[in-house]
């Protein structure tokens, strides 16, 4: 399918500054752009890139002013990465959706199926589950006893979901992911050996959440971990058990968050962060990457360092830090001279 | 099923602190405690919660003195959390287990399949595999060619086990944990290409060992990667090739052990922590989460940071970190007044 | 089979010291060698394993110089590392091979399927897919639609492809690895929810690529995510969407790559090392383990740190920040003195 610039900005309520009359036929990235292809320019570090682009049309923001000329078709819009993104969601639904039940697959006979699923080969849906209308279940994935997965949400291959766990609308769960496993509960004995402490508890994704591949959500001890609405989770992340996150929480990859941790709302969590256990992280915190908190964090916080402390004071310290060799030199120095001055007298 | 405080306290060798009539049927959090549920009161931090909860009883601790008046029945044990273990252990037993081989599932004319065994629609056991007797095997499990695992021992599904490796008995693998893959070794060559080095060794899991979801234990170069007994695995951990995990030692999730690490019994190692290969470390030794290992460590040892160092000097370091403008204010200061005092005169 | 000294010493254009005839049939590791079998001493901390290995041959280089009495045959080479991997090699290669189509398998009608493959049991191969000849799936594998597959490549259990990504020559991928899930792309919006940002690039893997267990590599936004020839990864690192990863880099374990990042040829990334997003890493780059990368790198550099610095003023800084409550206590004296020295006049 071919599309005129003309075309394009009507659908996005946008200007083209240019050949209204450029045709594409697919999408590319701005600094590898091909001829007959739309990109867009959201980050000013990709700037550059537009003056040199192959691309026929690219989408900028409604003040972008181009420092050099520009051969590309523009097409101004209010928010180029927002502009894209739908897009993209138009030609993705344009596709056609995988549907109906691939053999061999196990499916339980307590179990209920909704309408206009899809089923992959060698997928395992267990007793008395319950999967909703448009699901998308694909190959591999293991769908546990008493597991309910609510409608239209999607399971990629190789997804493992434990007994009881509760899926929300509309959520996406990628290859990998480990949904229910047991929380890591041990009781530990005189003898040095541990006694594991049973997991009755299970896991909640609420609507339309998304967990990346390979990321592990551990169920609770009694109640439930709890991943509210709207929370994106990144992959390989590590979830302990009795958690909450909060709703359109994100998460960036490898991060870890031990039991018992309260996550707010809006959050911004950056990756490999770790969180010990039984902390309450408040709403709107920003973590950068690798941070390590040990204390809970109020409302707005913005963090760093392991462990944590305000993310300006950190670079703070730690320019000092690269200093240290020097501060010490002067330190020396110092206790030289006044040395010397006191020997004077 | 329903259980009064008194017939739990007569379980649990307890006494009973109120109504000994109080009737429950389940189990819940104390701070979410709800109407005819037991729970338990064992880390201080959630004391409070036990005068509001709506748990009918509580588990608590002999010498506990309740500093408000608590409406809820309290039964007085040894150790609550030791015994909240028990009742869901004997509430775990008393639930029916999976039992038998699920259509279509993949077992070689070679495998031995013990008694009572469970293996799920799509697992997969490789040939001259030896399955003991109880073991569960789940869904979509890949149990490789010569692996034995011995009595009562449980792999959830999506498990994947390499050739050779060898289980023992009681072990829990959860899924996604992926047993004796290739170690990472190879040998640089002139050209600046990577010659792979074939691994031709395996892993051992003894006895009791329960290793976390979407975890990673890789097989050794020549002999074996081993997992002593009662070792207690979090999730997405790593364990390079050859190393040996002492006998009870316990590893928080995202924790990396490179190659040839030999780590001693009764070891506590937090999250995300990364030790270096080739080292040892002893027995009894603590590990705070994130802490980078580089250099081996003494029998008792608690260390933090990257690389570590022993945790109250790590602490007493890190505070001054925090205050290092401050310092470098202060040296200023001292360079100037030194400098006023040495023109004076 | 048994062979002795002096014809393994031929294979490998080495020379014997010490019993010619001597026979083995079999490895070890030098620190737990078995009589009648071969092992190797390369890294010098296992020289004094040496003196009592019980193993019946020993690969040393040409310039070894024992100091002690050794009653092992040594083996004399110029690359003792190097040996073993082609004995290993060799020994690898008169391993017989998984040939045939397992079944229950699923092929899709439209893939191609070439020369002497083996498909296990379980395995999934979608529409369109091309699977080159000698290609080895493993059982419980996820080949997604439109994925290519080129000759001699061999993809262990529960690895999951999703669709149109492009697999080189000879690549060896490990179990529970995913290929290709969706970047993590999402559009902040007004209410503060996130719209997710179809992903709808692909990745590429190039010949000779080797990826870890349960390692994620994200497919790009528009382009594609490339994974250089000759580069291997280890277990549970994650490469975020739109990365390129230069030839024959080589990154270990738990290591995290944000979008967008550019990795150079020949670049050596340690453990649970962090790379934020659009930076910029030149060849010959190395990275120490638990690094946090936060701007690009020039070709050569050697870090440490997070955020990173070069590698050997970290430790200068680190020694210092070690004695950080001591230069505190050399202030405040400082001071006093300064300030007893003031009064005095």
């Amino acid at each position: 399918m071919e599309f005129t610039a003309e075309q394009i900005a009507e659908a996005l309520e946008g200007t083209v500054d240019g050949d209204k009359n450029c045709v594409v036929s697919g999408v590319s990235e701005i600094d590898a752009g091909k001829p007959k292809t739309l990109t867009f320019l959201a980050n000013p570090k990709y700037e550059k890139y537009i003056y040199t682009t192959e691309a026929s049309i690219v989408l900028v923001s409604n003040n972008f002013t181009p420092k050099e000329s520009v051969k590309t078709t523009l097409l101004r819009v209010k928010d180029p990465y927002g502009a894209m993104a739908n897009l993209l969601q138009l030609y993705e639904q344009s596709k056609p959706k995988k549907i109906g039940i691939e053999e061999p697959s196990y499916v339980s006979k307590s179990a209920t199926i909704g309408k206009d699923v899809y089923i992959g080969a060698f997928a395992y849906i267990g007793d008395n589950a319950i999967i909703g209308d448009n699901v998308k279940i694909y190959p591999n994935t293991y769908i546990g006893d008493k597991v309910s997965i609510d409608n239209n949400s999607e399971l990629f291959a190789g997804v493992k979901i434990y007994p009881h766990t509760k899926i929300g609308k509309g959520c996406i769960i990628h290859s990998g992911a480990v949904i229910g496993a047991d929380g890591f509960g041990f009781a530990p004995q005189k003898d040095g050996t541990f006694e594991k402490i049973p997991q009755v508890g299970h896991v909640i994704l609420e609507d339309n959440v998304e967990i990346g591949a390979n990321t592990c959500i551990d169920r609770a001890m009694l109640n439930a971990t709890t991943i509210k609405q709207g929370v994106k989770l990144d992959n390989l992340i590590q979830v302990g058990h009795n958690c909450t996150v909060g709703e359109n929480t994100v998460i960036a990859a490898q991060t870890g968050i031990a039991g018992s941790v309260e996550i707010g709302e809006n959050c911004m969590i950056g990756g490999q962060v770790g969180i010990s256990g039984h902390l309450k992280i408040a709403d709107k915190v920003q973590i950068v990457a690798q941070t390590g908190i040990s204390s809970s964090l109020d409302e707005g916080s913005v963090v760093m360092g392991s462990p944590s402390m305000n993310v300006s004071k950190y670079y703070k310290s730690y320019a000092y830090f690269k200093k240290l060799p020097n501060l010490a030199k002067e330190i020396k120095e110092l206790k030289q001279k006044l040395k010397d001055l006191t020997s004077e007298k």
